[in-house]
């Protein structure tokens, strides 16, 4: 078991690591060569065009002022600054309630922290129990529950804390609730007139042996919603289309890159061989040779675009219908339009940009048995994953390394090294094991279904967490300290379960102090750092870019990545919430990361992420179901950790805990939920009458007619035209809004824009 | 354990009962004085005035024709000519539809039990594993499972019945949920004009300082849904008035009472003391005391009814809102209204006759509440009622009795009456134990807040049928053999619950069978005699009719009672499919009261029950989930039962087959429920156009205009012009349609309709 000192060592590792980091971006941000890298934002935005300094040719790469150095933290306030109107305005609302989700963590934990180290820290640390057994303990122990001695009448001071946790979480919870509701209603009514408030998007269009798709669709909504109907716009199968450009995109780079060795080195016509890899076959002209390619490539296209949009077989059975007014969309989304209910299915259309094509298309037996396929397969993924972490956690144990490799002995018992290894090693193991898992996810959830890029990183998130909980939390109490315990785990009854862990927890409190040291303080400081997107826009910048435009798309801004951050996040508040009874020792740290964690995506989200969609916080149902998960999980650990402790009597008090806590989640999504999920009336009904009386002469059919095309298809005209980073001119046409936060997206679609924070 | 022979004797008990009953009521409903207890609903229908048979003053009341003597089962084909349209007509399609239940009993046990005993019935005899043993088993034993040795391969054909099972159990349930969505949506589609098809009941409305409740509804819904609107109707709330309205019935009660007895001995003035209970106080005259009560009471109904009508804090903040046309009615009905998720909340108007006036006003945090404490107060009910059934079951086992009354000892060892005992006792002090059950789950119900006696029936059920699983069960399979089993079941793990379960499930064949026989065989032929509704009809007849709307006002049709008849129908789901795979022996005996019970509630639905709603079949995803719920407990009980007889290899093919059903449970929640929630669009849309096509000049304002009005309201005026029973005329005012089936409830709300059948 980890000693205090132990801690102390690996805190100032990772203080000193963070510091580290901190320090390189502080020297790296103000260098001009870095400026995309820190503040492609505002880049983006184009409010920002060049590095701020201008000067000497030697101060375009490297910043001389040295006063700029000394000031190496003052990002930090400036990060604090904008007021969060501002942020949202900048950023969009999905990034400003994302923060929230931090400043919860610091509103629940900071005064149970006072709480705790007030009354629980007194009350078990005057107890000799822990002295009066054999048994190895730290002072961390000290101040935690184990020292209270069996069947203590003190435990009534726990049982009390424990109500008082749970009603001030509680409290914040619904507090933060009808905020975040009331921002999204907000937000979603300052709105400017988008295409998505007038469109719905149906799915499933029965096959008809005389009419075409289209012709169907028109008249099934000209017959059922006579009066609102306004137009229509079908959904071609352009998957082909879309690899095709993908292909033509890929060889565009080739050429350009050879262009460029050539216009540095005229006296050589760049050579290429044709066969495997370039590794063999005939030489030829590699200019030509991409050339003529891409030629081909390019009336390909042509052919398979004439093909998409003159034969109907290209047409999928979903289309985009559009309505006259807002109320009328809120209306046939919300409302059944068929007998059979999985026939014209409606639903709001997601943003233009946030739709995921690819699954436009699924019928609905298919969906119902991905469906089927994914949960099994997600369960084998979170079950079977576990076996090699616990066989990596076991190698962490120094006693397990001298009993692997024997003669590794004298070094390991360096005091030192044992520390270094015991306060080190399982949290970055389990780590490294977590990177892969975000991709996998991410592809269970789009071939499940979902159609929208919101959607599927909401899916992703929810496996990941419960991911996260059975291997990461559960996984390194049972199979942290013997991976047999597991076995006799899933023999145990539901009763005695809670005890087994309850009882493991307060002896893990020092590794997931550890954890949240390496994950929390030191993972967060390198983010900041933005290590790979810095060595990637360097190499780029080195090899391809030419001009301006080409810089721009060497910029990686990255989106703040909900489907891995928000888990990573959910993991923090349930250990502050099941130590906040049994050691209230772990909370500091706990806080320490939330206010960490906060300043820098904060400055993160001001600078740098530039999200890929726009969803109005319609997460939050999800955030708020976690914690309140979280919370009964603790109350659940401590009912079995007290019954081991023969405070027996507690326990019907206990179990009305877990009653009201989901008795008040369920008060809450009954209150709060359908903010997040439908479109009240009243309030498209304000919006149209006020539309009404400002434009009457509004021509709403050509605001809407292109709306929502495949990517693609603007892609090959675009690319046609001229090559490429066009985009963001063309954007206007997609979405013609003046919202800036809203159309500054670099790519119209950007589908695996997940990074992990 | 009983034998072979006990359930012999128990058969020829039952059987015996049963023909008792057959024959009772055989010779009973063919007599002209119980002409209105055995056929009420042709009377109510208006399609019967007086017994058949005309004649000599004694044929009135006995019937002299022996030869209808001779044909006493001749009422079974009759109940099974009607064929189901004219039965949906006749009787709504509540009835025809949960008729249907009996006969997917039917549909999936008939071919289980063929196949059961041609393959696994052979394979369970042909061991001779219970003759090695020396444990003690009857024949019963050697057909089921506990036959075959531990380890057997036999085991396989189990294994692979339990897989056909499944599936034929699944296909029967899915063809049946697709023609009950289809003859809900035909029925629908085929009705007349009906009120609540325009209607949408609005509930929590927000108190507005400058407005009443009514103009405030009315301004809401012309701003928000401005071309559809037409009218609404207030909701006030009667509850003094209707309790005035049931004190002066009976009042009037008595005085008809004393005055029939005046008319019969005019000689001396019917006196009464004014005391305590008649028992002391001055003697007055009871005609004249009464009268003058009536007339106080008269006035003071109609202050109370002003009061209503002229305040406005009577007005509940509550609304039913029509709508021009169905299709505005079916979008205000499925959309959310405002901003705040919890006002204006709109659902679709139940009929005028199934709403439960009283908890229309009940706002939303107090529902939340009232749904916890009920929640709580359902927990404490269902598993603190375990202890007296565990008693009583205790005193029921032979060897209990002759320990706890050793004098009896000689009588109970006598073979005919330990046969008695052993095979009806355990049976009977479980029946009688549920019977007072019913009335308090509808109690809770109605606490919780539903607002139609549809609703109330289907949760009613669904917490009686939870109640039966886990008492009638659970515990006479766990707490039969010994009480003290319990706690140990508490502490077992999730792996072990369904072994000790499992294990104990063989033994208990012989108890279910006994228990089918005298609840199903002997209940349901007890029902159609209708004991208590002939007495009470009797004596009713006896002391109070006078004229021939006083002989109707005494019959009392009854319901089908949903509440309790469905869960009781669940619970022989349950053991069927339990012991489907395990003691293929019980299965012929379900399928017997499958038979019985159909062609008895045939004939009651046709010739007696008289609906107090019609909800379109509204209850059936909960029926076909029940019985999903049936089909994974056994699935996870035949798991735990085979674990224990070392046949794990079977184990990971036993676990597919829960996760198929739930998937398959998901696929037809997804397919078929909407039909039973929402109302398309398409349909309405359908029926307007036709309308508006067929009936151009309609004044829907004067048809709805009256539709939801407090019965109370009409009924004060009635009793005022004459008293009672003038209903069934009046209703015409309130559904005017011309579905005869429709037109005829006696009374125009029935609070508690339901009767144990």
């Amino acid at each position: 078991m980890a000693t205090l000192s132990d801690i102390g060592v690996s805190a100032t590792i990772n203080i000193l690591t963070a510091f580290a980091f901190f320090l390189a971006f502080a020297i790296l941000r103000i260098q001009p060569v870095n400026d995309r890298v820190y503040f492609p934002k505002w880049y983006l935005k184009g409010l920002r065009n060049s590095p701020l300094r201008g000067g000497a040719f030697v101060s375009k790469f490297v910043n001389l002022d040295f006063r700029s150095y000394a000031r190496f933290l003052n990002w930090m306030p400036a990060a604090l600054q904008m007021p969060e109107p501002e942020l949202i305005d900048h950023a969009g609302l999905d990034s400003a309630v994302y923060l929230r989700i931090y400043l919860i963590g610091i509103k629940i934990f900071v005064p149970i922290a006072c709480l705790a180290f007030a009354i629980m820290v007194p009350v078990n640390w005057t107890n000799e129990t822990l002295e009066r057994t054999n048994l190895t303990y730290s002072n961390v122990d000290k101040l935690s529950i184990s020292n209270i001695p069996t069947g203590s009448h003190r435990f009534w001071t726990h049982l009390v804390m424990a109500y008082a946790f749970t009603f001030w979480t509680c409290y914040v919870l619904k507090r933060e609730y009808e905020i975040v509701a009331a921002m999204r209603l907000h937000f979603l009514a300052s709105e400017h007139r988008r295409p998505d408030q007038f469109t719905v998007l149906v799915r499933n269009v029965p096959p008809d042996p005389d009419e075409s798709i289209s012709e169907l669709v028109e008249h099934f909504f000209l017959v059922n919603h006579p009066d609102h109907y306004l137009t229509h716009q079908a959904v071609y199968n352009a998957n082909k289309l879309s690899e095709l450009v993908t292909k033509k995109k890929k060889l565009q780079n080739w050429l350009d890159f050879y262009q460029l060795k050539y216009t540095r080195n005229p006296s050589r016509k760049p050579l290429l061989k044709t066969g495997f890899l370039g590794l063999w076959g005939d030489k030829v002209d590699a200019i030509d040779f991409y050339a003529s390619k891409i030629d081909k490539l390019t009336k390909e296209m042509s052919l398979e675009r004439d093909r998409i949009m003159s034969k109907g077989n290209s047409v999928m059975p979903a289309a985009f219908v559009s309505f006259k007014t807002r109320w009328a969309a809120a209306v046939c989304a919300q409302t059944q339009q068929c007998r059979n209910p999985t026939l014209w299915l409606t639903e709001w259309a997601p943003e233009p940009r946030d739709i995921y094509w690819n699954n436009l298309a699924i019928p609905y037996v298919s969906l119902a048995v991905r469906r089927l396929v994914i949960g099994v397969a997600y369960f084998f993924l979170t079950f079977f994953f576990m076996i090699p972490i616990a066989f990596v956690q076991s190698l962490a144990n120094i006693e397990g390394i001298e009993k692997a490799v024997p003669f590794l002995k004298p070094i390991i018992e360096v005091k030192v090294i044992k520390s270094l290894i015991q306060g080190f090693l399982p949290g970055i193991a389990l780590k490294i094991f977590l990177i892969f898992l975000p991709d996998i996810l991410m592809f269970m959830s789009k071939f499940e279904g979902f159609i929208s890029q919101s959607a599927l990183e909401r899916r992703s998130a929810t496996r990941y967490y419960i991911f996260q909980f059975i291997n990461v939390f559960l996984g390194s109490i049972i199979t942290g300290t013997a991976f047999q315990q597991l076995d006799n785990f899933i023999h145990q009854s539901a009763n005695d379960i809670p005890k087994t862990i309850g009882v493991s927890i307060p002896m893990k409190a020092t590794f997931f102090i550890t954890y949240i040291m390496v994950d929390g303080w030191a993972g967060v400081a390198g983010e900041i750092l933005r290590l790979k997107p810095l060595i990637i826009y360097h190499l780029k910048c080195f090899f391809l870019v030419k001009t301006e435009k080409d810089k721009e798309e060497a910029m990686d801004p990255g989106t703040l990545g909900f489907n891995t951050g928000e888990p990573q996040i959910q993991l923090y508040f349930l250990l502050g919430l099941v130590y906040s009874v049994v050691t209230p020792f772990l909370l500091p740290f706990i806080i320490v990361f939330f206010a960490l964690a906060f300043v820098v995506y904060r400055h993160q989200i001001i600078n740098v992420y530039n999200q890929g969609y726009e969803s109005a916080a319609a997460f939050w149902p999800d955030v708020h179901g976690r914690i309140i998960t979280a919370l009964i999980v603790s109350q659940l650990l401590l009912m079995g950790l007290l019954s081991t402790k023969e405070a027996a009597q507690s326990t019907p008090l206990l179990v009305t805990l877990p009653v009201l806590t989901i008795w008040f989640h369920r008060f809450c999504k009954g209150r709060y939920e359908p903010a997040f999920i439908r479109y009240p009336l009243q309030e498209a009904m304000v919006k149209d009458t006020l539309e009404r009386a400002r434009e009457p002469n509004l021509n709403l059919k050509s605001f809407l007619q292109n709306a929502y095309i495949h990517p693609v298809f603007k892609g090959v005209d675009e690319t046609e035209t001229e090559p490429a980073s066009q985009e963001s001119e063309q954007q206007p046409v997609l979405i013609p809004t003046k919202r800036r936060s809203r159309s500054n997206t670099p790519l119209p679609s950007k589908h695996s824009g997940s990074t992990s924070p």
